[in-house]
């Protein structure tokens, strides 16, 4: 385990996971003091709301409420995500730190059933978005290639497939002049398992073994924080995850539907392998308990329910 | 990961840990049906109930009637535990597969909240049983580590601990000419982690190379399958898991009381990782939705609510 980072940063994304996917409703205060409780753990990134149609998202018709009703701390980023142009002009009207992005999917099939475009308009649609981005000053800092490491609609996907685009999405950030700061690779449909982890990662090192890659997990077949320790072995220091598994839930009729992996569960395990995260486990499990609290039912996260180890443990920290 | 093995077993636990904690009652054709359905899935080794107290345990009132019940299939060991020799009477009128067992916890607190006995009246009791099993002729193939990675009374347990809790075991063994199938190293009480599966893993290791070891895993703190990817790494190729993770779940009032890692996403990860089970992961996960209608409310398994891959994969098995 000699790659293991000493500090892996995460980005929590509970509260637009949750709000978004969630029957609801939810009260804008509840959705405020959540996000507010999370910027107290020691998190620096907390992904607040997304600017999408709210005919289509219920849950977040009162986006640009929420993103103007946190009280800010210093230092942590509130993040809002948007999917087209109209919600970035949405989002660029709030408060919230917005950046724009770019993204590929391995599947095209995906790509047609996701967005209605196949591989080639999404890469219209991104040039059009670079320019508005380029047009209103919003910075671009990350790039996405979704579901790489299968699709439910073609199946598995080989890794040289996800090394080629990363290396589409690098092409385009250069055309752009953009830097990138990270690209998230993301198991959007849940098919990762460690040794695919271990593959993928090591296919895209092996061409740029400089990029700083982050890891997008979902837990929908239970390997979740199998596949982040393979990241961490692998030496990946960023980490997409929600808090108390927000964000699809098998038990609130939201069936195979598995979020996120849990953040409190991976700043656990990260803790008890002596990688440091900034971030306070209690606190944050205090956080997963108001979630489940806030949302009314039982939520997926481990560490919530079976509690953290400090108070056996006097005098550590 | 060179050390990975190419085949692990899996010693199913899931009848005897689900019908032992649910509220019930289950009717005994359902816990017949079940034990009957795992066995068609490959799994050589399924533990269907314990020999306790039915004032204590009223889920295992019926044990004699579930053993008595069950239709064997070949190449199947069907068994069941006890935890005292009244059990053990009880057990060996069965037609289950009775083995001895010894034990001993890292944990002397541990031990007397657990069993009424420190660590000391546990060895009087081990050579009180290992007698009973000489003269019954039941055969001894375990050993057993408990509370290996922490203790909710004691704390940290050092490696070193649990490897002299292994070196007391092999003696004990060896008084009675028993040669060890496997020593099991049970993360009794939920606080393992992938470092501390190296750590403890490792420790023993350098002291006895050759000795098979086993891991029980819980998932308490939501990292069970990551610690079960750590002990796979180190070339462990035997653990005990149960079916729908049956055994505690969050879900269903038994908070914090997380069971066993589950079988079924225990399964899917070795496969997509190249490790044979000898199990029909398909016919498992029908199996945990059994479990789910049988006990009536959701299990925590991931996969069974996810689903399997195969489908996704036309022509492959």
């Amino acid at each position: 385990m000699s790659d293991l980072p000493k500090r892996i940063e995460i980005h929590e994304e509970g509260p637009r996971e949750g709000f978004q996917i969630e029957a609801g409703p939810i009260a804008t205060h509840d959705k405020i003091r959540f996000c507010e409780a999370l910027a107290e753990t020691g998190l620096h990134d907390v992904q607040c709301v997304s600017f999408v149609d709210a005919r289509r998202v219920p849950g977040m018709a009162d986006a640009v409420e929420v993103a103007r009703g946190i009280r800010k701390r210093p230092n942590v980023l509130y993040t809002g995500i948007a999917l087209n142009l109209r919600g970035y002009e949405r989002a660029v009207q709030t408060p919230l730190h917005i950046t724009g992005g770019i993204q590929m999917s391995t599947s095209n099939t995906f790509s047609i059933h996701n967005t209605n475009k196949d591989n080639a308009e999404t890469l219209v649609e991104q040039r059009r978005q670079l320019n508005f981005f380029r047009e209103s000053g919003i910075a671009v800092e990350s790039a996405i290639v979704m579901t790489a490491f299968g699709c439910n609609f073609e199946g598995e996907v080989a890794p040289e497939t996800v090394r080629d685009c990363v290396g589409k999405l690098l092409d385009l950030a250069e055309e752009y002049s953009i830097v990138l700061d990270r690209v998230r690779i993301a198991d959007t449909v849940g098919w990762a398992s460690p040794a695919a982890v271990q593959r993928v990662v090591g296919t895209i090192r092996e061409k740029w073994p400089d990029l700083k890659l982050a890891l997008h997990l979902h837990d929908t077949r239970g390997t979740g924080i199998a596949n982040a320790l393979m990241g961490m072995q692998m030496g990946i220091s960023s980490f997409d995850s929600s808090c108390a598994g927000l964000g699809g839930c098998p038990f609130a009729g939201h069936k195979g539907a598995a979020g996120n992996i849990c953040t409190e569960d991976l700043v656990f395990m990260a803790h008890e392998m002596g990688i440091e995260t900034g971030i306070d486990l209690d606190a944050l499990i205090e956080c997963a308990r108001m979630a489940e609290d806030i949302v009314g039912h039982p939520l997926p996260g481990k560490v919530m329910h079976g509690g953290s180890l400090s108070k056996f443990r006097p005098g550590a920290h």
